[in-house]
């Protein structure tokens, strides 16, 4: 998916958010601003946002010398997702449907993303989860995701935000950890889940987790590692999480369920859903241009 | 008042507003767009967001060829004000206080604003006034507002917006017309009231009105004709509304009175209110520093 002109004025106010993390100079924060609009200028529109987002913070990082700005935002995410990992559990337990469940609480962690806006409350969250329970999901698209599951040996879970993290282990406990890996950024940017925060989540020990070796906060195929792009292309089913990963891998020449709720006007026009919707979202691959399906 | 790096996401999404009003070419967005950012990665924030707009909505003209890209949306706000000035007018003539009833009415038009945000519907501006008529407004900031009306025989009211100043026309009615002059921009910005405006508004043939040979939106002192600067020094009072004058005349040497809403985190952190609130605002002038009143 190609940058929306839309997707300008949350790239600036990104660049403000994460100079604000790290210094408290109104120069320093200028300057990154200043930098970024630079770049922006020149930008190439025809790549996914995520390309736009890794080359802002890394600007950020060098000029700051702050590796990863988002750190005690993410704690305090997976903190606080941790907390409500033992009553989203028991809401798993005691639903009508299991699984169904844990595919909604799963995307209602989606919300914690600091990409859309600058901050994130607890009640947001809170909220958002109460919200995912309840939205209208069609059956065949859950029906579809259970299918493929079904079927799947090898399941690659790509990760969005941390916290969120918290929330995907609800699912991947429901789908036998053990033919599952997780992948992870391979480096800090944005509040996006790297290792530290799979095992702030408690993935380390139950399942296998890799990273992509980029610092894009997507899943840019090009700047991804040969190991994770031989898994990728291993796997019999991608589940992908978030705004991110639907925007670098929705062209993407593979079968990829995308998991998310479409937090901007930019991304709900491209799936074609109304804005704050939970999406379970198909990608068939080289099928895909000629049958579609948003389910 | 100078340049809140809050205020560039802002600056970016106002180009692509107006950008897309003129033309349907994503060519000429994506140049117009690439243009703003680039000016504005250069740009002096110690100047007033109206210093840039103006820049950004010049670079929109040359780009584009279109004079006035606003000019329908005005109209229509315009003619919408218009069908609710009787049943305002009404409402002045029932209420317990004319006056303060014609202030309020003039504040809650300033929603009628494209500069914070792109659209703003029929729905809103209906709602703007029944808030402005029922929100919280100190007693003193009427009864100052009131007093020194009173004592003023030569009063310049600067206009803002399009269709707001149709709402200002309902307060000018209450303070003698023939004591007011009314100001506009000189040159058609944003969504902001030309000479055809207080012309659509009935004001031409009730006051006399001038212009501040400016293509600002707001009232950027510096910028403005010999006339219209003769006219603001002798006037025994100024009202000005709405944010953008708020952000070129507040840090002036001049007794201002600012009627507005305000719409934003920026000016309500400026004034020292909540976003949203109705403000009525003196400035002193050159006793200002030493007796600053946030009424």
């Amino acid at each position: 998916m190609k940058t929306s002109l839309d997707c300008i004025p949350c790239f600036t106010r990104q660049a403000l958010d994460a100079a604000r993390m790290v210094s408290d100079s109104p120069a320093v924060h200028e300057e990154i601003v200043r930098r970024v609009m630079s770049m922006a200028a020149r930008m190439d529109f025809s790549q996914p946002p995520p390309v736009v987002g890794q080359k802002i913070h890394r600007i950020i990082r060098v000029l700051t010398g702050v590796d990863d700005p988002y750190r005690q935002v993410k704690d305090r995410f997976n903190r606080f997702a941790l907390e409500l990992y033992p009553g989203m559990k028991r809401r798993i337990a005691c639903s009508a449907d299991r699984f169904e469940t844990a595919v909604r609480l799963a995307i209602a962690g989606n919300v914690i993303d600091l990409g859309l806006k600058s901050e994130v409350s607890e009640a947001e969250v809170e909220r958002a989860i109460e919200e995912a329970l309840a939205a209208p999901l069609p059956t065949e698209s859950i029906v579809g995701l259970r299918e493929s599951i079904a079927q799947a040996d090898d399941i690659l879970y790509i990760a969005d935000n941390a916290g969120e993290i918290v929330f995907d282990r609800l699912l991947i406990e429901e789908l036998l950890p053990k033919r599952v890996t997780v992948a992870v950024r391979g480096h800090a940017v944005l509040n996006d889940a790297t290792r530290a925060d799979a095992e702030a989540a408690g993935l380390l020990d139950m399942v296998e987790v890799i990273d992509t070796d980029s610092d894009a906060p997507g899943t840019v195929l090009t700047d991804c590692s040969d190991e994770f792009l031989e898994r990728f292309a291993r796997a019999d089913l991608v589940l992908a999480k978030g705004q991110g990963n639907y925007e670098t891998l929705s062209d993407a020449d593979a079968e990829v369920f995308f998991l998310l709720k479409a937090k901007c006007e930019v991304i709900a026009e491209d799936i074609g859903c109304e804005p704050g919707s939970v999406v379970v979202r198909r990608n068939r691959g080289r099928e895909r241009a000629a049958s579609n399906v948003t389910e």
